[in-house]
C-alpha cells in the first residue's frame, strides 16, 4: 500500500498548489479495488506538515488497517462514493471558492461552455437540502447518500463531480490524480459560467456542441489529447 | 512578555501571508489575561520592516509598559473588545477587501454554508451606523463599544468576529494565531457569499446543517479535526 | 525551420506565464509564409514537459513535414484563419477565464475604453452558434469557416481576435509573439469590460477616442509607442 | 538629477510589483520645482528592460534636457497636471483593472468607507467625455485640461486621483513614491467599491465617518499612523 500512499499523499499536496485549499479545507483519497482497501488523508493535518507516512489505509467498513492517525471526518462520504460509484478510485472534496459558491446557492452549474462539456457531458448537479433526520443521524454518511441519490439515472463516469447543497463540491476520477484534476476543471467552469451568467443571465447551450466535445475526448471513438 | 509579543509579531507577519493586507492596513493584538497585559502593533510602522522588539507592550487603560514606538491608533478598540469578551485572547483588525465590502454595504454576512456554519455559529453580524458624537469623540473607543453593543445576546466566542458599518472587520481568537485564522475564514466566507448571492440572490440556509457543522467542531462533543 | 519551432515554443510557454492556460488547455502556431509551413504545439503534452523539438511542423493542408508527435486537434482551425486572413502570421486558442465567459455568454466584447481600442478597432466580434451539420462534420476546420464568416467586412488586422460562440477566443497577430500578446489583451479587456458593464449596464463609448487611440498606434500616423 | 531619476525610476518598477501593470501601460513621472525639470518613463520600454538611465528628463515645455529615449506619450498630460496643481511632487498613470473599469463605466467612485476616506476627503471623480475637436486637436495635453477643469473648486492634495471617462486613472502625490502608493490605494478602493455597490446598490456613507477619518490622517491635527 506504499505506493497508494504516496500518491495520495502527492494528490492531498496539488490541491494546495492549484488553489483548491487552505487551512486544512480538502481531502483526497484513493481506493485499491482488488484488496478493497482505502487510503485517505488523516483529520486535522496541515498540509504544511502532511507526510507520506500520515495517510490512513482503512477498508471499506472504515476501520483502520494502516497508519498512526484518525481518518478525514469526511472519510464515511468517500466510502459510500466507492460503494455507489463502481468505476471510480479517487474521491476529492474542497471548499473551492467558486464550487462551493454555487453549492452555497443550491443550483446545479449549467453546462454552456465546451471547456465544461470537455469533462462533464451535462450540468453539474447539485444535491438536494438534507433532512434534519440525515444531518442528526449519521451525518457523512449520509451525505454519500444524498449525493448517490442525486445520480439515480446519471453516469458518475461521465459526470465526474457533485454540489452538495449549501456545502461545497465532491469530485472524483480514475485515481487520486484524475479526482485532483477534475475538481481543479470543476472550479475553473464554475468561475466561467458565474461569469458568463453575469454577462448574460438567459444563455444557453448549444447541445449538439456537448455532445461533440464530451465524445471526441472520452469513450471508443475519442480522438482529442487535450489541445 | 518577549514570549507573547514574538507570537503578536508573528501573527502581524501571517496577516500578510495570507493576502489580508497591503502596506499598514492592520493590526494584531493578544492579552496575558493573569498580568492584564496587551501586546499590539506599533502605529505606522511597514510590515516588511516590523520586528519583534517594535511589538508594544500596554496595559488594559492603554499605558506603554514596554516598548519604544506608540502603539496601534487602533489600541482603544482592541482594549475595549479585551474588556467586553472575557473569553478572547486575540484580536485582529484588516481592510481585507470581501470583509470590506460587505462593511461598506452595511450588510451582515448570511451564514448560508458549512464553510461559515464551521467557524460562525450564525451571520457575521454588521454593527449601525456610528453617531456624530461618537466619531468627533473617542472615535476608536466608541468604535469598540458599537461593537460590544451589537453582542448584547450574541456570544462572542461563538461568533468571532464583525463588521463595523462602513470601515471593515474585526476578528478575535482564544490568541493571536485564533484571531488570525478567524481573519482568514471571514475573509474567505465573505468572499463565497458575496459569489452565492450573485448567483441566486433569494438563497436560504439549512439551519440543522449550521448547528451540526458548527457543534461538531466546537464544544463538548466536537469530533471534527479540520476536515 | 528550428528558428521557428523555437518561437512557438516559447511563445506556448509565455501562455502560462501570462495565466491563460491550465493544463493543456491552449495552443500557439506560427507561419512561414514564405514556404508555407505552420508550427504548432503538439496534441496532448503538457506545458511542463514542453520541449523546442516536440513542436510539430506542417504544411497548409496538415501534412506533418518535420516532428514525431501529432500537432494539435485545433490545427485545422489553424489552418482556415492562416488562408483566410493573409496579413497574419501566429494564432493563439486558450479557455482563459473572462474571455471564455464572454464566448460562453455569446457577446461581442464592447468597446468601451481606450485599453480595448489601443490594440482592437472595434467590438471583438462571438461567432454565431454552429450548426449540428458543421459541428458532426469536419468540426474544428468548420469552426475556422465560422470565424472566417463573422469577419466578412471586417478587417482581421485591426481586430485581432474572435470569440467562438460557447467555446472560447482565438487570437492572431504578426507572429506567435504578437498573437500571444493580443492573446493577453484580450483576457484584459474582457475583464474590464466585465467588471464595468456590472458597474453601469447602459454605459456607451466615444466613438472619436476609439478611432484617436487606433490610429495613434497603427498605420502610417502612429506615433505612440505603448506609454 | 540622477538622484530624481533613480527614485522615478523606482516608483516605475513599483507599478509592477502591485499589479497595477502589464506590459508597459503605465508611467510614473517626478518633478523637480525648484530648477522646474519633470523625470519620466521614456515611451515604449518594457519594465523587464527598464534601466534608471533610461528615463528621460524634460523641461516644464517638454524640451527635453537629459536622457537618450523619447519620454512617454502621456508626458504633455502630466505636465498640464503639474503646472495646474503646485501642490503635487508625483504623478501616475495606469490601467489598473478596477479603477479602469470605473472609468470605463464613467462613474466617480463613491466615498462609501473609510479605507477610501483615509486617503481621499471625497468621491474619486469621473471627467465628462471629451469633445471629437479635444480628442483630435493636442489629444494627450487636453486629457490634462479635462482632468484640470474637473477639478475646479476641488482640492487636488485632498482627492489625489482622478478617472478620466473610458480612459483609465491618474493619480498624484507628494513625490512620485506618494503618487504610486495612491494609485495603488484607488485600485483597492475602486475594487472595494465593486463589490459593496454589487451586495447593496443603495448603499451609503455616514459623512462624519468620511471628515473623521480623513483629518485624523490629514492636516494640522492628524494623529493617525496608518494602524
Amino acid at each position: 500500500m506504499d505506493e497508494l500512499r504516496e500518491k495520495v499523499f502527492r494528490a492531498n499536496l496539488d490541491l494546495v498548489k492549484h488553489g483548491l485549499v487552505i487551512f486544512t479545507w480538502g481531502n483526497v483519497s484513493s481506493i485499491d479495488r482488488r484488496r478493497g482497501l482505502v487510503a485517505i488523508k488523516p483529520s486535522g493535518v496541515s498540509y504544511e506538515s502532511l507526510k507520506p507516512e500520515d495517510i490512513v489505509v482503512i477498508d471499506l467498513e472504515g476501520n483502520i488497517v494502516e497508519g498512526r492517525l484518525k481518518p478525514s471526518s469526511d472519510t464515511p462520504t468517500h466510502l459510500v462514493l466507492y460503494k455507489a460509484f463502481a468505476g471510480i478510485g479517487g474521491v476529492v472534496h474542497t471548499h473551492s471558492v467558486y464550487a462551493t459558491a454555487w453549492a452555497q446557492a443550491g443550483r446545479d452549474i449549467p453546462c454552456i461552455g465546451t471547456t465544461h462539456a470537455d469533462y462533464f457531458s451535462d450540468d453539474i448537479p447539485c444535491t438536494r437540502s438534507m433532512t434534519q433526520q440525515e444531518i442528526e443521524g449519521a451525518y457523512e454518511e449520509e451525505t454519500g447518500h444524498v449525493i448517490a441519490e442525486r445520480f439515480k439515472g446519471l453516469n458518475p463516469e461521465y459526470i465526474p463531480g457533485v454540489l452538495v447543497a449549501n456545502h461545497g463540491p465532491f469530485a472524483w476520477g480514475k485515481d487520486a490524480t484524475g479526482a485532483v484534476h477534475n475538481a481543479v476543471v470543476m472550479e475553473q467552469v464554475a468561475r466561467m459560467a458565474y461569469l458568463a451568467c453575469g454577462i448574460n443571465p438567459s444563455l444557453s447551450m448549444n447541445p449538439h456542441l456537448i455532445t461533440k466535445h464530451f465524445y471526441r475526448k472520452h469513450g471508443a471513438n475519442a480522438y482529442y489529447g487535450n489541445s
